[in-house]
């Protein structure tokens, strides 16, 4: 329980009529009655701005005929993020939480629409921090073409939480002419990620201070779906894809080569590292295979369509610098299910899931 | 931050070979590698048993055509749950993750489907525990008829979260003939309640020991869609609908007249209420008006066909006490918005939306 977060950001000039005059959030904000209303009203509801949320009823409805107009299939995803601190360079927890989960709903070839938005407060909590969060949530979700619909505000006792934890769920409809699953990889086709990796990883630690380094990163929370959907433009063939967060881009590659018993073999050299995030990485005895990413994805390619594919990524802002990073081999007896890497000294190894913690809270 | 939970509870048998081992949640169980997936494949996975979460994708997907069987609306919704203490006579969080996003569908007259279910667990906390937890949830979604199909696992530090938060979002269909609204009350409607008022919040007191009765009073804690059908089966033009959770019934019926702009008029003679409620009401200064029900549900219907819907109610397990606790009127230019209660004395008082806080992490 730290107050980093309040002491390091300016708070918001008011743009509007406040309702909520309370410099922190109390229990009487989660009690249901008058002051949750204001707090709602005042801090979501103006900010997040749209109709369905604003009639304040308990669910958000939409017309199926609407949802048909993208696609055939609804892709329903949840999240929460508990991330330490609450701001970061390059993002804060509300970034991350309308990236993380328009992520989850677009690596499945997913147009994301609607999310809920679901916010535990610590008593205490100061309300100009809150509105920080939510205007940082409104920013992202417009540049992602979502709507926050719906929501939930709970209050815990001081101690009882640390500072604000945010879920949101998320709802798409799936393009009519994908297919993108863990167990459609093949042998023959390529690994290709869409830029360097371990951007948030490396932002976590460094806000936290836990390491000494002036290195000047940033965390890469983004939504991807605008990114996605000019990959999937340029091919609908894509056989999986997924954006590499907790775990990294290793245990990403781990679901896939089990998922559909393969084996896939990375090149070391090919991987895309920011020389700042290599040293931090050399420094803190740490591998960037596992650092968490927040705006990176995973994506197997049929080899036919990777340079299509790869061409529409560099040609986007969010995929500028996208690399081929492996192919998918036929799985064998002893290399089924397995990610092998030829290291950049002419060596192999094998890259297994994480095993054990790397850095706790990091979304 | 306490361990009643844990000393109340006796373990749950093992019933299958359990893949994780230690006793407690670590921090890895939250690392998104290894361990993670084994958490979630022995503790939800097994338990929750259905084939789309299996496949242990990000997201869950779902045939728009399958959805438009059910009715012609999407709805979405969420909540988070924070009860203290976990387990209480008559519940638990699982089953008001369940039973209180089921809730939230129903009450706009759809029929719940998929639910989400992303908890935040506090590092220490009994790996058994989460299991009855989820069995819990598993039960509940079962006779609710709703599965679940997509979650995620975070752990935070020891003293950093109270032992475990629950998120759910659901998704339903709306039924194709009813369009409910808190803006839909007329006057000449008939205001409806299911049961005795206030079981919940009366039971979360009692288990936090902060009543000195030996009262036997259970959480009313359970899913209403099955009972919300029977109610659309027997006339789809119910007007408003809502479960009286935080705040209670006053909250809801407050809601209700702004919404529509009418005045709604209670007889206290009329409440439904337990002896035993009623008891510890009076002891504590508490008001059963606003007391949290998590069963209950305040339905606004016009009067040609509250005979019908009352009827059905009373035909059905989860409505036998239903009753007939107001009606509608006209909102006047001092009355308007307002609901006033004509006291058992023979007075009247404004019954107000609930100022302040009553009783924190009642869900």
């Amino acid at each position: 329980m730290n107050d980093r977060a309040s002491t390091s950001i300016d708070p918001v000039t008011p743009r509007r009529a406040q309702r909520v005059r309370d410099a922190c959030v109390n229990l009487a904000h989660g009690s249901g009655g008058r002051a949750m209303r204001d707090l709602i009203e005042d801090v979501f509801v103006s900010t997040f701005d749209n109709p369905t949320l604003a009639a304040l009823e308990d669910q958000a409805v939409f017309a199926l005929a609407d949802l048909a107009a993208h696609g055939d299939r609804l892709a329903f995803t949840t999240d929460s993020y508990v991330v330490d601190p609450l701001f970061f360079p390059g993002g804060d927890i509300g970034t991350l939480a309308v990236s993380g989960t328009v992520n989850d709903l677009a690596v499945c070839g997913a147009t994301p629409l609607f999310l809920s938005c679901a916010v535990v407060i610590e008593e205490g909590f100061a309300v100009d921090l809150l509105r920080r969060v939510a205007a940082s949530i409104q920013r992202v979700a417009r540049a992602a073409g979502v709507a926050i619909v719906t929501g939930d505000t709970k209050v815990v006792e001081r101690g009882c939480a640390d500072k604000l934890f945010i879920n949101t769920a998320g709802v798409g409809v799936v393009r009519r002419d994908v297919s993108i699953s863990a167990r459609h990889a093949c042998p023959g086709d390529v690994v290709i990620v869409n830029g360097y990796l371990g951007d948030h990883g490396a932002a976590i630690l460094v806000a936290r201070q836990q390491l000494a380094l002036e290195a000047d990163i940033e965390s890469d929370c983004r939504p991807l779906n605008g990114l996605i959907a000019a990959m999937l433009d340029a091919s609908p063939r894509i056989h999986c894809l997924r954006d590499a967060t907790r775990g990294g881009v290793a245990t990403v590659l781990n679901e896939f080569a089990q998922g559909s018993n393969v084996t896939i073999r990375l090149d070391e050299a090919a991987l895309p590292l920011r020389e700042q995030v290599q040293g931090a990485c050399e420094i803190l005895g740490l591998d960037p295979l596992y650092l968490a990413n927040e705006g990176k994805l995973v994506a197997v390619v049929p080899a036919d369509a990777a340079g299509r594919v790869l061409a529409a990524m560099r040609a986007h802002p969010d995929g500028r610098e996208a690399a081929v990073i492996g192919t998918v081999e036929r799985g064998e007896l002893d290399t089924s299910g397995l990610v092998v890497m030829q290291t950049a000294f002419g060596g192999q190894r094998i890259v297994d899931m994480l095993v054990g913690e790397q850095l706790p809270r990091i979304c």
